[in-house]
């Protein structure tokens, strides 16, 4: 197995040299210099590869296992958080308020990145927590966030968020789980939630769960879900932990892939009810939920990015090795490892083009956020960085995590026979990754997100802002004397009209014909996805010509650009054209032709 | 989990309608009529049905176990087995002087779609029998023959393929195992080979290995490879089995899929060295694996074919049943099942349309074969049949087993989270067809065959006959009065066209820059794969319109046609640019900067 590698040098050139990183804190009143946070970044890059890589593979072989309500994790899982706790990186992006160490969401994406990375499955649980603690500080009491907060951003408690039960995956309108008001302003919570990430382990005296459930006078439908916190133990007046509360784990999933994060069965309420506290107003349960669902969604697209790295760099490591075939017009002085094949290359250079394309994306998402959130920044760029991040979230989770099945799969296949043979590692990669485009919602629900809310109910204008920033960088790129910026600017038009077309198309289609936009979401997302990724590399080829950075790097940029544009950005006008035209099939088939 | 449905339908209209199969067996004095071919495919398709695919999901659990050189198969698997060899079911396709019932290649494409289809992992037992059959047919003595051929072909005996080795892959030059004559003329063999599908069980009283292995003056690379017999028990001068040969199974691998198959380690001469029988002359065993390879890669690209649509099926049976959500723009009068959302469509049109395009390509790849071997028809004929099939068997097994990963994706994904659990049985195909690009020659192996040996061998000449046979039927196409003729039709000239530039452009670059032409051989194995799945719709088209099949059957034949235009073939020019402009970038990517 190689070990993971950290990043560190593409991140550098990203926060020097394309975004400017210095620039961004000062805009955003953020106190924290680019070297500062470089040295955080190889802090993280440190314990990601020293302490989580090394549990990843035994998480996947022994798993978590259930035994009568109770789930013990994998060798080292709990070891491994209680040192992730203790050096303070639960609480890194939290209000220092709670204990956390209130870091920008740049510097939080730079180091999570590393964390999936070492391993999807161990940071799941933080990543859950993060979710808990974002729910809370959105809606929750003041009485309620003094309790919670403090150890939910220690680490000494770990968070959960209760949605889907069996009836109602995708759909929050169907939940049932119930939710009585007591005289003291409690409530008693019962019904049965499936798939919840860390619904039960052992790295923590407390689990806090976040839980869906309608009161009884609740109106149908999503407007009657309340959010309710309900504690493993509940708080004694002290903050410590008193009495067991009615909630607890009726098994765990046997799952495809990231088999250390134990996956619960939750039933609450099987005996006189979970004691829960509500989050806020009732019927107020989904909008709170929407707020956090940027935040989790961002988190599960930045997994695809991690795994999609950690899967290329083991990929390149064998390459490097293995010896196999003489490569076609080589006599083997080039080398004699198979990365001499043109396949093997054609393979390892999309993955490398698509994790920077990806990497840039997440930091650039993540500057939107900084300056959405930033008491610094005037209320109309607040607005526009706002509404830019909302555009992009869907995209980046949708296209982010799809890829990541493209790259881990190519990882696997530069393996050969050695790929398919689970102690490789590859496999793991592949096998973990297929969730990603499934939790926090499906690839098809990030579309319809990007179509409906994103594109169609601002009558598309965040879409045609980012068009006309995109073609703006095109302009200048064309300003380059530089021999990949034609080829590049060329691709990256030709998507610019694509997706033009595509909104207009859409807005068309909404008025006489909603079902035919929406069939055609899912290539409407790949095409925002490949537009951004072309555009990343626009900023990527720039910044590396500008900055007249060392020649070897530019020339590697500028390659995996020129890559991008032929190999990837050159699906763009077909994508726009199955937007356009291929609805019709797929919504005229008959019902009862599909057998036939 | 849903049950299996044997296509018999679509089986049906192909070889009725689509490709008339009894003119077909006229033409070369096949002694089958349509009817009777449906018969036996009903027959073949009860016994996959009812034996076979019951025990699919046993052998993915319980694995094959190793303990001490013996392997035990799952549950079931040793009786179906018996059950299957007893019907004669093995026996299918060979010479009746052996036992056979002489079955022609469109017939037992047919039946082996099935089998694959109701278990990869069981049905790859006979499929490596077959392979060792033919091995034995094309270059073995009459005594050889007499002494294994009848047993193999009953399948009393299995057969297993050794090639592989851990320095020898891909790169068979490598092969280091030694063969020594000895003065009775048989050989001692010595060595470990591995990935050995089959290479030990409990189906059998003995298996036949079929080895490569090198004689001491041998001269070095393929040409110094001989093939030999290397039975598990001696054949005694009665036909039974005698001594245990020194050949053993040291381990089975742990592999992410097809876990009801053991994938040995196979060890050979470990004490004096295993006896050893030359099949054909010393030194050209490559030679004699090159004939035989066309009917393993034509067998690897049917499995690619049957989880397809075993897949597929399990996904729609599925979202016709799952409720969840209300679909955009209905208000529930069209059904309340997942299948009414338009992406869920999308994912269930395109898994469909691909496999009929890879069901028709099968029948039609066979038609050449058969055509091929066929003494009713002229050397002409022959040879063009012949030229034409060698052309297409790296396209079938590439494009057939790539396209496998993205139906098999698609059915896990309209699963949503249930997907990702593996009881609901769709992550076993994902995991199981994942090997599928892999062995009997990776994906890049395909596509560098089809370059080299397929494409610029002759110069050209097969691929542009084929391009012709195609632009033929588009101009028959345009007279047909239909509307999805004419999407159809602009979408495929478009890429008949891409691949009339990419022959061109292989052919300047191999003068110049071969490594250019290699480096465009995958994306040139997907336009030939994505060409042919349109040609094979106009087939299909064509046939409904003309033999005025029911309503339904036509449109939904015609709507998976415009499905398959405007979402895959679209793409085609973009594959053409790929090729052409792609190779730059990967190939001059300089080796140190992988991890700038």
């Amino acid at each position: 197995m190689s070990q993971y590698q950290p990043p560190l040098s593409d991140i550098g050139f990203l926060l020097q040299h394309v975004f400017n990183f210095d620039q961004h804190a000062q805009q955003c009143g953020i106190e924290l210099d680019g070297d500062t946070a470089l040295a955080v970044a190889d802090e993280a890059g440190k314990f990601a590869r020293e302490r989580i890589a090394p549990i990843n593979r035994i998480g996947d072989t022994q798993g978590a296992r259930w035994d009568d309500s109770k789930v013990t994790t994998a060798e080292g899982f709990r070891e491994v958080y209680h040192a992730f706790r203790e050096g303070g990186w639960n609480g890194l992006r939290f209000p220092e308020q709670f204990g956390g160490q209130g870091l920008c969401a740049v510097m939080s994406t730079v180091v999570e990145e590393m964390w999936h990375a070492a391993s999807v499955s161990f940071a799941l649980c933080p990543m859950l927590t993060n979710g808990a603690v974002e729910a809370l500080l959105t809606a929750a009491s003041d009485e309620l966030k003094a309790a919670y907060l403090p150890k939910l951003v220690s680490g000494e408690w770990t968070g959960t968020m209760n949605l889907t039960e069996p009836g109602a995956g995708s759909d929050l309108a169907a939940v049932q789980s119930r939710a009585v008001r007591q005289p003291d302003g409690t409530y008693r919570v019962s019904g049965q939630k499936i798939f919840i990430t860390y619904g039960e382990h052992d790295f923590a005296d407390n689990i806090i769960h976040l839980v869906l459930a309608r009161t009884p006078d609740a109106p149908k439908g999503v407007k009657g879900i309340s959010l309710f916190v309900v504690p493993k133990f509940l708080v004694n007046v002290d903050g410590s932990c008193g009495k067991r509360n009615d909630v607890r784990c009726a098994s765990i999933e046997h799952k495809l892939g990231i088999h250390g994060s134990p996956t619960a069965v939750m039933l609450f309420g099987e005996q006189d009810g979970a004691v829960g506290y509500l989050v806020g107003e009732e019927n107020r349960g989904l909008e709170y939920m929407f707020i956090m669902m940027n935040e989790a969604r961002f988190a599960v697209g930045l997994q695809g990015l991690s795994i999609s790295d950690r899967a290329y760099q083991h990929a390149l490591a064998y390459a490097q090795e293995r010896v196999q075939g003489r490569a076609v017009g080589e006599d083997g002085s080039q080398g004699k490892t198979i990365i001499r094949h043109p396949d093997v290359r054609r393979m390892l250079l999309s993955m490398k083009s698509k994790v920077e394309a990806m990497r840039a994306l997440a930091i650039y998402v993540a500057m939107q956020k900084d300056i959405a959130h930033s008491g610094a920044v005037d209320a109309e760029a607040r607005a526009h960085a706002q509404s830019r991040m909302e555009l992009l979230i869907p995209v980046l989770k949708g296209w982010f995590t799809e890829s990541a099945q493209g790259v881990t799969y190519d990882a696997l296949q530069v393996f050969g026979g050695m790929g398919f043979i689970e102690e490789t590692g590859a496999a793991q990669f592949y096998r973990d990754a297929r969730i990603l485009t499934i939790y926090e919602g499906t690839t098809a629900i990030q579309a319809n997100d990007l179509v409906g809310r994103k594109t169609l109910r601002d009558k598309g204008n965040a879409a045609l802002s980012l068009i006309d920033t995109i073609e703006r960088d095109i302009r200048a790129l064309r300003q380059l004397d530089h021999a990949t910026a034609n080829a590049l600017s060329v691709r990256l038009a030709d998507g610019c009209d694509a997706l033009r077309k595509a909104v207009r198309w859409l807005q068309e289609q909404n008025e006489s014909n909603p079902r035919a936009a929406y069939a055609g979401a899912a290539p409407y997302l790949e095409l925002w996805g490949t537009v951004c990724g072309g555009w990343m590399h626009v900023r990527r080829l720039q910044a590396a010509v500008r900055d007249l950075v060392q020649p070897e790097l530019l020339t590697a940029t500028a390659l995996s650009a020129q890559f991008y544009a032929e190999h990837i950005l050159v699906g763009a006008p077909a994508l726009g054209e199955t937007i356009r035209t291929g609805s019709a099939s797929l919504l005229e088939f008959p019902d009862t032709a599909w057998r036939l």
